[in-house]
């Protein structure tokens, strides 16, 4: 399947606002990527289909989780974090990707994960931050984002479980458990 | 021992401050015991214990977990959470106490945990609201525990977790665990 039509088929599955979001974070994950020293070409292809099931039904969402055991503890939690596990899925399946670093940055886009490697941290920072985002904390951290993935992605973490605090929803235990580990890895950088 | 003993030695163990709040989370949780159901002598009990290893130099406390083996994974995380497991161990080991509902109000009266037991929840609200607390979001959960357990302690483990975001800390997985579960409890209920 050519790039073309990849993309015409993921434009396909949403409102046309959350494509220009998907271009979005397509052109923040590249920029991040060069900046870190992540692969650029593999930041694009997973920010490209990062969101390919998020306007997929609920239900067919949970039916997939369900089927292909992808991740059955999520079930328990907000829905909106079924279409990344969905999403890997899809990449997989429909498009033949098998680089289980781009599926993996897909997979937990929206979680996080205890040791997120560097794509997985790229793709997530991008999410948080492409041009068309707007909310209280996204100004601090673009400019956090300059000059450390690790600590505008605790930020962009520290948004959302005060966002889910706030509204008395549950937090997902691994998003605190990839922010532990981003925090572990600030301070061991700073001790060296 | 008799109890005098017990709340000699007790007493030995901290400073003054730190006692009169012993004595206040002893008199909050005898109150909550008798609002919500649970046993008094079992709530004043674990109340009295609760903070006995508090004031332990860290490195004895993290000796004591390492050699029993208490909760390793602890180890990663603020130290102010080790106090609890060592109160637990010290409160069988030196005050021969084998009621495990006391032992484990002791252990998981600063984390929480998953299934938090009825005695678990009175300690650990007790410890957030006893008369000499004061901080800004006491008298919202003074308020919440006059009519739910479950509400006012989601409203402390709250407070607690954007406590230690807004430090930068890290923040336990366990309390996000707890808080779930209490959020799922209080859900449950309000279906039937």
């Amino acid at each position: 399947m050519s790039r073309e039509q990849m993309m015409d088929y993921v434009r396909a599955q949403m409102p046309e606002r959350r494509w220009t979001h998907t271009l979005g974070v397509m052109e923040s994950a590249v920029q991040l990527a060069h900046r870190y020293g992540a692969d650029p070409v593999k930041a694009e292809l997973a920010a490209l289909l990062h969101d390919v099931a998020k306007y997929w039904p609920i239900e067919k969402q949970r039916q997939i989780v369900i089927e292909h055991q992808l991740e059955p503890d999520m079930l328990n939690y907000d829905p909106q974090l079924l279409h990344s596990h969905v999403g890997a899925h899809i990449a997989q399946e429909r498009f033949a990707i098998n680089d289980q670093e781009v599926l993996d940055a897909i997979r937990y886009h929206t979680s996080g994960r205890e040791q997120m490697s560097l794509l997985d941290k790229v793709l997530c920072l991008a999410d948080y931050i492409e041009p068309g985002r707007d909310y209280p904390q996204v100004e601090k951290i673009r400019q956090l984002a300059e000059s450390s993935l690790e600590e505008a992605l605790v930020a962009g973490f520290d948004s959302t479980i005060q966002f889910l605090i706030s509204r008395g929803k549950k937090v997902y235990p691994l998003t605190v458990q990839a922010r532990n580990g981003l925090i572990d890895e600030i301070r061991g950088r700073s001790q060296q």
